[in-house]
């Protein structure tokens, strides 16, 4: 079983009335329960709202994946919050960012860089197309698929070079958009996927939803977490795998700490 | 000419007589000499203690390259101007970070990942190798040279993949480093070098001092920087590039900005 | 069951006396043996001196993931097989390509780069470090493991960047090498590893093994084969996903093939 | 002065009216003038139908970049004269593929895959977005820019993940493609660039004539040839740069050469 938090910002569904009709359990709710159509995966969610935004360091460490949803509410996030979730991404959790999380810290903390895109909210049509076939994240999809209804985003996206572009959303209006995106980040396998803006049906949509599971399976790294995964040891000299002598001028006593 | 900064941490040139004896003028100062020696650039110094550590906002406005050195004081430089290299890397402006700057707050923002590693000052024999024949940062070297003397930085080096690696080194003591790495982040293109010891007199080394020459002239892009580079405009329905006609529920009135 | 097949050249396993008292059952015996080890993995063995190699259309039809050993004989593979192979490759078979199968056709094929290194048989130690921590490849290793014998293998190594770097090698004699590196192409994924030199006992050290049936598992794609991988179709203006109307001068009458 | 071969195949523009009129000299003769507009360049242009197809050893010795335009007759390029190119990028020379040069011998050895991708000949508009701010290939050139008449090429396009993916086309008729592609292959710097159809006038629009002088500068790789680029030396144990003693059993005599 794949141990999956759905994290929702869950604010327009408080707010909005288009948002809560379209989903009466919150996105959250919805994205769990495309999830857990799947036997292989078991998924919670967890929201802002809730105490260290139901990402304490105890959950996150049961954690296999985490899904990330959030738009209005980006900079209520705890920082704290944002570095625990960072650190078990580096230590081998997998990070599928949704639609407007292109502006969550997180996704910006592991980016190193602005995430920024322009955006047009007018109900058009977009059109996803494979750009890697029979990649884990599109099994079971056609070459290209339609969303009648979505919220443009379009380049330039100010992303790093991704280790791969999955997928190409088309927009009625002339805009393109790397839709799909993957990266690694220490040992945790990061997806950025487009599509889910509030005010339309986008989790409902069958291939949407597909994503979502081949996404979860596709970042799930079974591997324990690495250990320390920050630490910087020193490698004692006496200890070197190949017998060497020191020699030189030294900063460092022996046995004391690096600078951090 | 490629107007270069040379950024020195200037702290242990201060207060550790090896150092000071190995680099009268700074390591800044030794390695701003190395770059003036070729015609292509012209170098100039800042250092941690200067106002605004040297670099404000002015002066970086004028700047295509950066080269940056620190080791102890990391911890010291101020979060604002990390924030403000930060942006004109993504705006254009090229930026070397030497040895002990891995863990430098401006290597870790922008490559999103703890950036560490493992190390022992031993003073022990290093070979680099090119594993990037003929990349312009390695143009007129072989394909091995040796540092008699260099700390020794090992795997695993907490990085993410680099968009190409350029050098290996192997140490006497038995473990391997990604010593030259490049990465583009928004328009800035990133050179990450591993040598540069303190208590060493590896800037002093000539095959070094080529690397450095020829990364200045690799991270210069000679375009305007970027403008606005951060910003995510809205693009209005009327001014749509192909005609479309709003249509949907709406989150966000006509004009209004976006949440960030 | 992730259906594997063990390829062979089998030549010094017949005509070298080490060999074949390392290797009774050859290389590919051995190979197989130890992927048969996990229970999800059904390897069989196909040598050179078969008919087609023993790589028939019908057979790899069949195939999740295909491992090839080669040194001695590269030239005597049928380019027909190598382009069958291929094409299973583009569209989503498994390929693991292990040490002197960096010169071999169906890797030199799909790098479209040389391949080329620097060797010596010396019998020196090498150590592997793991520079994708956690990589399902390396999963359950530590992060570095000795071959007390291996022949060495340095860079530069004439290949493309590689997706991920996963392993460096350190030689005795001075040299490093990109031991475990990774690649996609169209949907196969593709793993080099260099250890496993004829004539020292590397296929059967349990970390190898290891490896091995690791990257069996992380090269496996559990989609259906993409069909006709190389076409590329026409697609009429009457069916064009958004209504167009032919306009502009043609090359091609309507339904006309392109060119290939 | 970067000396630049501008190669065209030279057919339709001696059997098709609608190509000669657009192009009295040629597509290369066109291309070759865009070229040379640019001081730093020196153009001149090679053919199919001349001996070696204008592509001589001498003559590729003393080029920095080639730029390929083909469609009709790819078929009938000489396969030592694309190996002979291959070779060239690999030791350092530039190669730019032009439109359907995607389906050239030398495009197709270069990537190890199908290079396929789905068409439609309907004069439809394409909008290029630039989604790599400010690299070389796009200096000076706004976001998005349209060209009014275009073929349309349509993802899956049959290629390796590109180095860095720096345009995306939008085509009329609701299709996407990665438009503008960078790839290393050894020294060798290799940009495809789609647009490009015979009947349409894009050779002669300012934007694709910026496109194609930027990316001449982006390929030029200034140092000397690689030597030797595909050659697999053997290091002799006495001449190893750590000092090793050989042993273990062997299977090559001292100085014997490796298998290829």
């Amino acid at each position: 079983m794949i141990r999956t938090i759905v994290w929702g910002e869950n604010h327009h569904e408080q707010t909005n009335r288009v948002v809560s009709d379209l989903y009466p359990n919150g996105m959250h709710g919805c994205i769990a329960d495309a999830l857990n159509a799947d036997p292989a995966i078991e998924a919670t969610t967890a929201t802002l709202q809730e105490p260290e935004h139901g990402l304490s360091e105890a959950r996150l460490a049961e954690t296999d994946v985490l899904t990330w949803w959030g738009h209005a509410r980006h900079g209520d996030v705890d920082d704290a919050v944002v570095e625990r979730v960072a650190a078990h991404v580096w230590s081998g959790m997998g990070l599928i960012c949704l639609h407007s999380a292109h502006f969550s810290k997180i996704f910006k903390r592991l980016m190193g860089t602005p995430c920024n895109l322009s955006w047009r909210e007018a109900g058009e049509r977009e059109r996803l197309w494979v750009t890697s076939r029979n990649h884990p994240i599109v099994a079971g999809l056609p070459d290209h698929f339609e969303l009648e209804h979505e919220e443009m985003y379009g380049e330039p996206f100010g992303i790093p070079e991704p280790m791969e572009t999955v997928m190409i959303g088309w927009f009625q209006g002339g805009e393109v958009f790397r839709s799909g995106v993957t990266y690694k980040k220490g040992a945790g396998s990061v997806f950025y996927f487009q599509p889910g803006h509030e005010t339309y049906p986008t989790y409902h949509d069958a291939n949407i939803q597909t994503v979502l599971r081949n996404g979860v399976k596709w970042a799930y790294n079974s591997a324990p977490r690495v250990l320390d995964v920050t630490s910087a040891p020193n490698r004692a000299v006496e200890d070197a795998l190949e017998p060497i002598t020191a020699r030189g001028p030294k900063l460092h006593e022996d046995g004391q700490e690096g600078f951090t």
